[in-house]
Formats: C-alpha cells, sequence, structure tokens
C-alpha cells in the first residue's frame, strides 16, 4: 500500500468554465507505482468544485444554464454585501457541488463509464488558475 | 493495509428509482480481509448518483418530487436538442449528486445512523442494470 | 500504511446551523502518527450534510437563505404526512449535501484554500448532539 500526491494547474476562464480533467488524472495514474486503489481528486478553494459528467457541448451549456437557474448570479447576497467582491453566487455553487470526489482504478484504469469525464467547474466571477490535488492510495 | 475491490449489480427502472444498496453493502464487508477503514463506492455512468436517505417511502417520494422540481423533464435541455435522447434532466441531477460517496467502518460495521440508508438513484429515462464499484481499504 | 478513526462532537441549534469544524479538525490531525494522506469526513444520520465554504457571516446566511429557497420548510412532504415529525425538508437538504467529505493532507497540514473551511450543516428542525468521524489513512 502506498499513497502518492499529485497537482493538475489549470487555467479557468470562470463564470462557471467547465475543464475535463479525465486525461489528465489517468496520464498521472499511468506513472504511479499503484496499479489498484482510488484516486480522491480535491480543488483548494471556496468558489470551484468538482464532479463527473458526459462531457460534450449540450450537457456543458445544460450545466451552465442549471447553475445560473438555482443560483442566479443577480441574486442578493450577504457575502457580496459585506465584501464586495460579487462572487456570492459562486460561493453557493461551490458548497453545494462539493470539493471532492473519488475514482477507483484497477490495473491502472479508471472504473467509470464510457461517457463519464471528470470535471472541474470554477464559478468564480474571474480568470483563475487553479491547483488540484490528486491523492492515489492502493498497491 | 490492504485494498478490496468489489461490484454490485443493479436493475433498475429508471427515471429516479431509488435502490437500498445498505444490506448489499454490509454482506460485502463482512467477507472482506479487513476490519477497520473505508468504503469508497463509485456508480460509473453519468445517468446515476449515490448519496444516503431514510429509506422508507415518504422520503423516497419526497426525493423524486425535489428532484422533478429542480431539473424537471420537460425542460429544454441542449443535450437533447443535440442527441434527441431526452435524458437531458438524467445528466444534470447526476451530476449535481455526485457518483461517489465514502462510508467508514470499525469492526466490519458501517459507522452510519440506524435510519441512514446507502442508496443508488437511476436518473435515466429507461430501465438500466448497472455496476456499482465497492473499494474497501483498510486493515 | 495506517488508518486512525477519530470523532468529533458537536452541540448544534439545527435549523441549517452551520458548524465550522476546521480546527479541531487541524488539531486531531497533528496529534496521528500520519504525515501524508487522506482523511475522511462522515456524518452519521440522516438530517445533516458535510462540505466547505468560506466561514465567514454573509455566505453562511447565504447558505442558509438558498437552502430554504431550494428546500422550503413548509412545502408539503411525504414524509412529514407518514410521521409527523415535521423534518422533511431536513431529510432532502441531507441527501442532496451528502454525508462525506475528504481532503488530503502533507506534512500535517490540510491542503485547503486559505478561505476554505470544513463545515457540518445540521438541516434537523431541533437542536442536535453530532458524532462526526474522521478517518485518517496514509504514512
Amino acid at each position: 500500500m502506498a499513497v502518492q500526491t499529485k497537482t493538475i494547474t489549470v487555467s479557468t476562464n470562470g463564470y462557471s468554465d467547465v475543464v475535463d480533467l479525465t486525461n489528465k488524472v489517468e496520464e498521472i495514474l499511468v506513472e504511479q507505482d499503484i496499479n489498484t486503489g482510488i484516486v480522491s481528486l480535491f480543488i483548494p478553494g471556496s468558489t470551484a468544485g468538482l464532479t463527473t459528467i458526459e462531457y460534450e457541448p449540450g450537457c456543458v451549456q445544460d450545466m451552465k444554464n442549471a447553475l445560473e437557474r438555482i443560483f442566479p448570479e443577480s441574486d442578493q447576497y450577504a457575502h457580496n454585501a459585506r465584501w464586495g467582491d460579487g462572487n456570492g453566487f459562486s460561493h453557493m455553487r461551490a458548497a453545494f457541488l462539493g470539493p471532492s470526489l473519488q475514482i477507483p482504478f484497477r490495473s491502472k484504469h479508471l472504473m467509470r463509464g464510457t461517457w463519464q469525464q471528470v470535471i472541474l467547474i470554477d464559478f468564480d466571477n474571474k480568470p483563475r488558475n487553479r491547483e488540484v490535488v490528486l491523492q492515489f492510495i492502493g498497491e
């Protein structure tokens, strides 16, 4: 059993930019001395989240629409009233979607669905550079 | 420390069918050579999700109602416009609920609440066969 | 590689009380014989959840407002009709937010954002005593 910690650096456009991390995660997995186990992904910061989706333009657009409908940018947010940075909507989206995601792998392959990609969504109201933490535990 | 990977096969009715996995997870846990650790559950595919709930008919009905209210099946989805498979609502529900769940166990018992069951929700718009991945890590 | 299981006891006010667990998690992390790995947090029970947020009064208020808007306490819930305990809204909030959260650590430091705190939200409709399970896996 071993644990390996890696990071992926991503530049985003903010505003619920959806970034497909799948290829990078699978490239890093191949390089580790672990064949079977779990990769835990975590996004440091309180205005971004991780999940899986079928990464095709329709679903990506639907995700942006759903986020804006459920947590509208133009709503009144107490965070904005206190701090004036205008990203109250970003904090809500991030807290609901959550910062962590775990995916099992076997023989160095993620046990995901064929049409299921690993995504980062950057909810902030400006472009950001993000560091996603990957931690591999297994043998 | 050891890692053990197992799968549970489930037949669902789709349309937010809620399936209680608790007994199967606990049966498989007892069979492993691991007493204390964590079980990570993951659902391959982009139209299903995992969480916990009090599995009784009222909460199950409330969950279906809440899903339909927040992500209505009849809304316009860009995924449907592109692919014509009509399950845009399924993809949104799955991305929000998330595909992974972790539960600690000690002395071969899940450290869950008495009224807290482990559930799969199949959001797709047809019956499906699903394989849930369980990964046990511990000692 | 080792696994260590600990619990944090928290008294809450219910009604989506947001409790910052960050300091307690970090204190317990320092005491473990593990330097690098992951901490898995889990809340037993079906009316509470875990996530991360910028723990400042604005975001905390926004979270309560968003929860009440998306899952109103006064809606009709089948759970309430069957059991009469009036906390149908609590169950929905908990199932959507989820009971588990994972955070990697390196050299005994959580790899979280500076403004990203670990929170428990107690959705129940009365004060509760909660036991949050922490499981540390690493080396």
